[in-house]
């Protein structure tokens, strides 16, 4: 409750560098007593000039900066916002939401943007350019070759979010948004701008993020995307008939510019034909399903909404569930008593309502009664309260209203099923989701229902018992998971790790001679310029350069040397020993060398053996051993520096080596790269 | 030239699985001579049935096939239109183009085609559901962990294509839809819908691909996308408006259906500070210029429209290249005399002449006359004839037209720049392009220009002296990179190698018990079951199951082993040799085992000698050293079988084993996978 000292504050938008207000009056209500929290208004606020200085000086200050110091950069941002969550927790009951329920939207937000800048440190280079899949050659002498590489768009990010995250929804967006090294402006949904504003707030008063790399208005600015250019990102979380909107904006269609959108979703989940009232399986959904549809009062894009049972377990299903939801005490968010906290707001809880009622075309309620919710604290007519609502399909397979209609509350629908292909069928009617869910614990199930669903979907979650305790749950986006759904979902594609990063990042092939390509990816490639003054594992980082090569001694194998290495390390494979078996062998003509043999040896003849810069052999990838090696033939090894990768808060970094073995006849016997740790100096280097 | 016998044909679509012949009549007429050659009329054609159709039986039939499977059948498509192509050459004439010119369209469409086949059975598994990046371990327990799987979408992929490459924009488009097991239909420009139509119904009497999996609808149809879903896709290639007015069809925003564009593009082929006329690059330069001016008359979305130039040569680049330009004889497409033959229509021709009106306002022509042009052969007046026209304009840095407006014709305009900053800014002033070309022989100048203009592009060549021979040019697409452009080129990215088989499938995080999820995947995952009846090198791919594990014997390293192996490779790194040394370095307490003896002794634990299934080691991926190995630790492996890829057409398929080798206390000291090639079948097993 709000003391009676309380005084609503006036929301700002942050743009240009300043913190500013807009034109216009609007009460922020507490969705649990009606109560005003803050008013604001945001007409009138120059969003061109915001534009322009995102790019320019937002823009131009992230690209200078290295991948990996802006990912330190949100780290930072982040354990310092986790001190601080305590402010933002005050705040979250005013949305209506439980502490439990904010959890997911504070620490949840923040886990979210620590795992993005925690990700792109082990995932990417510590580089201002990325690159993307091998190097293509597209001529036979090498005189020619390709490579994508990713560059930061130059435009700005508008993140358009809606009110059920104020908080993960703002980081989840400008964490690989600011990887990317792409500036950020962000529109909170009005309903809960407060706490957004709040966190944008925070992180700005850090001082931490270059000027313009992250701007907020608040309220309703006019002409939000007239200025955007093809530069530009917009991503919008809503609901169909608002993105329908923004994504044909004039702007938007003259530019191609990105659009991203997370829209209306009907999720389903999905009971297994295995998975009758005697399984674990069948206790794990029905307490998902519940904790669903009243986990932030059921106000989820990833909420179940759809609850697809075999139709034997059907009556056993609604009874449960009805018994669990009824034991869901519904009431004021801050109030330990409740388990279940408000809609966001009045007009929100009439929108749901009409939108039982359509269901109820083609369904009948079985649990709840939308009109009347019996409360253990506040006053259903000034707080948006609702009883949990639990609809039965008449016929699912025909009905439309299940499919299509999403009840943005505590509200799903009940639907049977007969055999696997028609729970896959039914889920399908829901033309694209977010997320779906299949409780089973038989493979077989797994592979029939997740294939066939998976089409039709973002995400699919496994429910069963050998999970039952690590399960993150049917309705959590995880940052290293793609998070959007096709069709009816909006088509878009959040998150998934370093995908999302490269959202903002534009992917160009760029072809030429190996040493001008070199030079554009920061990679060595076959082909461009190699130096071989002093063994390159002379060399500190401050001193190697792409194309630091030595081309070693040669050495040839020998009979003895096969037969040595075999007992030596116990390897007595019969192409190694047997010419007989190794000669009925499809790829051998006779006894061939080990290929961990000629790993062995190229290293003895590529190592330097004095104490240097290279610290460690770390690993090892991509080996194709291309060519048999057999006895008496004579190896050589070529070694060189292809790339180089500094770490930002350490003495040393990654350097890759390009490894190529060939024999007395120069075929490549084995092909690889070997990965070194290097220290940045070294005295005697 | 046609003979007078010649009876233009009535050009018919595919639809539902027969050919039939829509309402309405329109004659097509031969570029260069007007003659009518064929036919055509599209109305009244049930689109809706025919999609319904291509997902029903044409989808059902792709997804029951391996992506091998698939591309299989590509190849011999591919390779038996190569046998025909004289046809297809005789028609390529109808379109205005030269041999030259249909070489490009022809040979360069089939080889798209056939490198799509090859690449995805090289790149892509034998399989029906495609996983993407590693697993994500969820839990600590390894009992919930996470994979993104690539599936078919259910839809039809509706390729609309642009008139200039009636071959190549067919076979660009289906080859990766349909590898990725999605049917297609396709709608040719009516311009030259003859050649695709030919081409289809070559490919369709082969009798190979399964009924739906290609359909062709010719001439307007009447509500082509009024029946899209979220499971369709819908590319474009064509002029910005029409583009804008599909994007925003109503089917398209209610169901958020893919849709990729590839609209106009103002290319731009920039000379670099180091390149004056001197220099090979300049020569180089100049050529390409002409070449894409002239090459399909400057009728390819990726021709050079804008000639950024140094200041200085900018007089040497008008002389030289007006100089090339005069050397180009204009006339019939199948006369050999000619080097330029048609637009593809005197309403073209008209179009062009006024966008060069319009360029004219910021630009004066240097070159050419757009009411003039001598032919070698062929009358101006019935054939869409046209000078090259290359202009020069004004004031670069203030101009819009030159940046803005596409004359699809051999029309050009050179610009001067003051420094690699200011050529940066005017290629962007573009607004987004396909392609660009750099030339220059300074790694330095490449490596500014290219990372400058390239968020603003799809693709960057960089021509030099070390590729003049071996370079593919600007204006060709190919199948290895991505072609598409971010805004004013419809921001739509194509082929890509195998990046565009996925544009085409649906990308789903799947999460659960890793017992489900293998199943779902394909792939054996931490934590899923495992077999150990008997040593898995004893079974043939018959019998090889997913799980399928050894757990070897344990072997203590001793420092004999390591001075022995040290001796023996002549690898006497430091830290394996020195004590001092070691400790001195950041990552080791001590001396430590070598990698390559860790990765040797296990392969002497985990090898069955005897002859079986196993054929060969063929390689090693992702070696990571995790733990330092010193002396009297005694390390154990544990081999499991993670993937099965069977080869279509060998008797044998590759295996990929999980590979753990760990210490006495339990740690992981190395952790890899082991490649194998293993038969189908042995006799023994």
């Amino acid at each position: 409750m709000l003391d009676s000292a309380f005084d609503p504050r006036r929301l700002e938008s942050y743009l240009c560098g300043r913190w500013v207000s807009g034109e216009g009056d609007q009460a922020i209500a507490h969705a649990a007593t009606g109560d005003t929290v803050a008013r604001v208004g945001g007409q009138g606020l120059d969003i061109e000039a915001a534009l322009d200085w995102g790019r320019d000086v937002g823009g131009a200050a992230l690209r200078k900066m290295t991948i990996h110091e802006r990912a330190l950069l949100l780290k930072e941002i982040g354990l310092r916002l986790m001190e601080m969550k305590e402010d933002f927790y005050t705040e979250n009951f005013w949305t209506g939401a439980t502490r439990k329920d904010g959890w997911v939207d504070i620490d949840g937000g923040i886990g979210t943007l620590l795992t993005f800048a925690s990700k792109a440190r082990r995932e990417l280079p510590n580089a201002r350019v990325l690159t993307e899949g091998d190097v293509e050659p597209l001529s036979k002498d090498n005189s020619f070759s390709a490579q994508h590489i990713l560059t930061p768009l130059q435009g700005v990010a508008i993140h358009i979010n809606a009110f059920n995250f104020p908080v993960w929804g703002l980081l989840e967006k400008i964490a690989p948004t600011l990887i990317a090294g792409m500036p950020t402006l962000v529109k909170p949904a009005t309903q809960t701008a407060y706490l957004t504003e709040l966190v944008v707030r925070r992180i700005l008063d850090m001082g931490l993020l270059p000027d313009g790399a992250l701007q907020l208005v608040c309220g309703r600015p006019d002409g939000l995307l007239d200025h955007v250019t093809g530069q530009d990102v917009v991503t919008f979380t809503g609901s169909a008939d608002t993105g329908a909107k923004l994504r044909t904006h004039p702007a938007i269609i003259a530019n191609s510019t990105r659009f991203t959108m997370e829209a209306d979703s009907l999720n389903a989940a999905i009971l297994g034909t295995d998975a009758g009232p005697d399984t674990p399986e069948f206790d794990l959904f029905v307490k998902e399903v519940a904790r669903e549809m009243t986990a932030k009062a059921g106000q989820k894009c990833t909420a179940i909404r759809r609850v697809i049972v075999p139709k034997a377990y059907e009556d056993a299903v609604i009874e449960a569930l009805s018994k669990r939801l009824s034991s869901v005490p519904v009431g004021l968010p801050d109030d330990d008593a409740s388990r279940m906290g408000a809609l966001v707001s009045l007009s929100d809880r009439d929108g749901v309502r009409d939108k039982i009622a359509a269901l109820q075309a083609e369904a009948e309620i079985v649990f709840g009664d939308p009109d009347d919710v019996r409360t253990v604290s506040g006053d259903a007519a000034k707080g948006a309260f609702l009883s949990p609502v639990l609809l039965r399909a008449h016929d699912p397979l025909k009905a439309d209203a299940p499919h299509s209609v999403e009840a943005f509350g505590p509200v799903a629908t009940v639907m049977g099923y007969d055999g696997a292909a028609e729970a896959v069928r039914l889920a399908r009617k829901g033309k694209g989701s977010l997320v779906s869910s299949l409780f089973t614990n038989d493979p077989a199930v797994a592979a029939e229902v997740v294939t066939g669903v998976a089409p039709f979907h973002g995400r699919v979650l496994i429910g069963s018992r050998a999970s039952a305790k690590s399960s993150t749950g049917h309705g959590s986006p995880l940052a290293p998971l793609v998070h959007g759904g096709p069709g009816r979902a909006g088509g878009g594609e959040e998150m998934g790790g370093m995908r999302g990063v490269k959202h903002f990042m534009q992917r160009t092939a760029v072809q030429g001679a190996p040493a001008l390509l070199s030079a554009v990816t920061g990679q060595w490639t076959e082909g461009a310029p190699t130096r071989a003054d002093k063994h390159p594992f002379s060399k500190s980082l401050a001193d190697l350069r792409l194309g630091d090569q030595v081309v070693t001694q040669s050495r040839q194998i020998t009979l003895e040397d096969v037969e040595h290495f075999a007992h030596f390390t116990g390897d007595t494979f019969y192409a190694h020993m047997d010419s007989d078996a190794a000669k009925a062998n499809p790829f051998f003509e006779d006894r061939v060398a080990h290929g961990y043999l000629i790993l062995s040896l190229a290293a003895g003849l590529f190592v330097m053996p004095d104490p240097g810069p290279v610290l460690a052999n770390y690993g090892v990838d991509n080996v194709r051993f291309m060519t048999p090696v057999y006895f008496g033939d004579t190896l050589q090894v070529r070694l060189t520096c292809k790339h180089i990768n500094p770490r930002e808060n350490a003495e040393h970094g990654e350097v890759r080596w390009d490894c190529q073995v060939t024999n007395q006849e120069g075929q490549v016997v084995a092909q690889y790269d070997v990965l070194t740790m290097v220290a940045k100096v070294w005295p005697s280097a």
